[in-house]
């Protein structure tokens, strides 16, 4: 059965990737919409083959569409989600404006596809790009042995910021390599040769909203309020993959054996794990593809029964745009 | 009253930053001596305008020497180090030969400067970089409330990789930003746009040695064999300064204003923290400077009574030939 398919935020760096995924994924796609703001409107995109016009987003964009994915901002996705939702399209939504709704399902298709069903808003949201690797790596181990407690450090990478970042990360990495002036232009500060934490912060804890999302959506995918999250979130000099170091407490002591047997085994999860004989995830060759990759397993020489590993994935792909086709593959193919 | 200083290493990067603290700081030379390894000798360094020739090490080149600053790599450091003793010189070694050597202190001024007094070999060790700045930030903490737990996740520069390593990633970094094919060299990979984990790997534990050193060298440093740390050691592109992130379990409750007016009250430490006005510390703004700067310091929203701060400061300096010098100062001038 077809699916018509409309994708709001088509211009973006996340809804080029959609496109990218389409292409190239199984989704039976009917009818395809791309759509933008009036401002993106009427720009052209390449569809295997086919030029395509983007069009201005009205609300009879939504008619007869059955799924629509969302990468416009949290503005946008407000203002727009609850039009296209009542034209009967199911939204699925990248921005974090509907994510801790509790009417409204936030979905990794490993770790909970089928609350994805239950939506009474119509809406269905896709977690932060930092949440989605690490609850991907955390799932074989919370079902096995329960998740009380994860300190968290990211190193991030600057994809995720959007085009306008990345073509001023590059512009900053070429003027550093020269020994030239950087420009901070709109990454606030200089991230090459660099790192910053530039994400909005949340006054009166200090936290910055990057790590809140990674406590809160980290609860609600894995059901489990209980869950205590330690968050760090640094943008590092990377184009493109997320890492992150996690050091996990269990509700029983697991050894580095079974917690490779249960990740080995898990959806999603490529292992990239003979660190003694150089093997290991780097951002460099997680980019571009599809897996959540985890290394490093070993057993924390600072709590005994706890662990400690490396995750990395792309986060404009299992990050953003490939979690959003598999919640739509998984729902409605 | 004048110090006899030699130095073993001179002309490499912890060396040459040596030099630079000895122009500018208030310890009273009388003789200084420049060696290094037979490759090495004959090389010429300025030192306060005037050219030195650096001489190949010998035994008599530690004949009235009151002060020896190691910085040649372990090997050199074990063969060497008992000669320069024998001589009556007092050893201040950068490499990890001696380190855990319960015969010989490891110093941090900051923390136990009294400890180097008694040497039964007559050799002071300076620390690994990652854990100088980690237990300056950690010292005023554990003496109010008592460290229990430290996690740990560095963002490393490659500086303390040495001068070759820091040719190549220069080299590296232009090689990216120009599109070119990027030669990993001696950084057993590319880190330029990304990030390694290249250090020597404990096998039976799947740590690094880095991170291995964090935990053993904290506990001496701090007189307290039961501090736990769990360590992950990354190496970032970036030129100068280690930032860490550090998840910190105390003995008792605290909360941020008080870390914050102890930090504040520390020797050695520049606080950078009013995160909400975009203040936090930078690799960028650390490098060539002295101080181990503190900033988000932050109450863990995962861990009640816990708490979360982020430690930046340059590897070269507070990491290696400042610690050095100010052991020198402290015990000497």
């Amino acid at each position: 059965m077809a699916i018509n398919l409309a994708i709001l935020g088509a211009t973006g760096a996340v809804g080029q990737e959609l496109l990218r995924l389409l292409e190239a994924r199984a989704l039976p796609l009917g009818e395809l919409r791309l759509l933008a703001s009036p401002r993106s409107a009427g720009r052209q995109l390449q569809f295997r083959g086919e030029t395509r016009t983007v069009q201005a987003v009205s609300p009879e964009s939504f008619e007869g569409i059955d799924v629509a994915i969302f990468s416009a901002g949290g503005g946008t996705s407000r203002e727009w989600a609850p039009i296209a939702a009542s034209k009967g399209a199911c939204v699925i939504d990248n921005s974090s404006a509907w994510r801790m709704d509790p009417e409204v399902p936030l979905v990794v298709p490993e770790c909970n596809l089928e609350a994805g069903r239950a939506r009474p808003k119509g809406i269905i949201a896709n977690p932060n790009c930092s949440t989605i690797q690490m609850v991907v790596a955390l799932k074989p181990l919370h079902d096995a042995a329960g998740v009380k407690r994860v300190v968290v450090a990211t190193y991030q990478a600057i994809s995720g910021a959007g085009a306008r970042a990345i073509e001023a990360f590059q512009e900053q990495c070429r003027a550093a390599a020269n020994g030239e002036a950087v420009d901070p232009g709109p990454l606030k500060g200089q991230l090459a040769q660099n790192l910053l934490m530039h994400w909005s912060v949340d006054e009166a804890s200090g936290y910055q909203e990057e790590e809140l999302k990674m406590v809160h959506e980290t609860r609600k995918i894995l059901g489990d309020e209980s869950i205590q999250v330690s968050p760090t979130a640094v943008r590092v000099p990377v184009l493109h993959a997320h890492s992150e170091s996690l050091t996990i407490e269990l509700g029983r002591p697991m050894d580095a054996a079974e917690a490779r047997t249960l990740l080995a085994a898990a959806p999603g999860i490529t292992l990239v794990d003979d660190f003694a004989a150089g093997a290991y995830p780097t951002p460099l060759t997680a980019a571009g593809t599809d897996p959540v990759y985890v290394g490093r397993i070993r057993e924390d020489v600072g709590n005994p029964g706890g662990l400690q590993m490396w995750v990395v994935s792309d986060n404009l792909r299992k990050g953003a745009a490939l979690n959003a086709v598999q919640i739509a593959e998984g729902l409605f193919a």
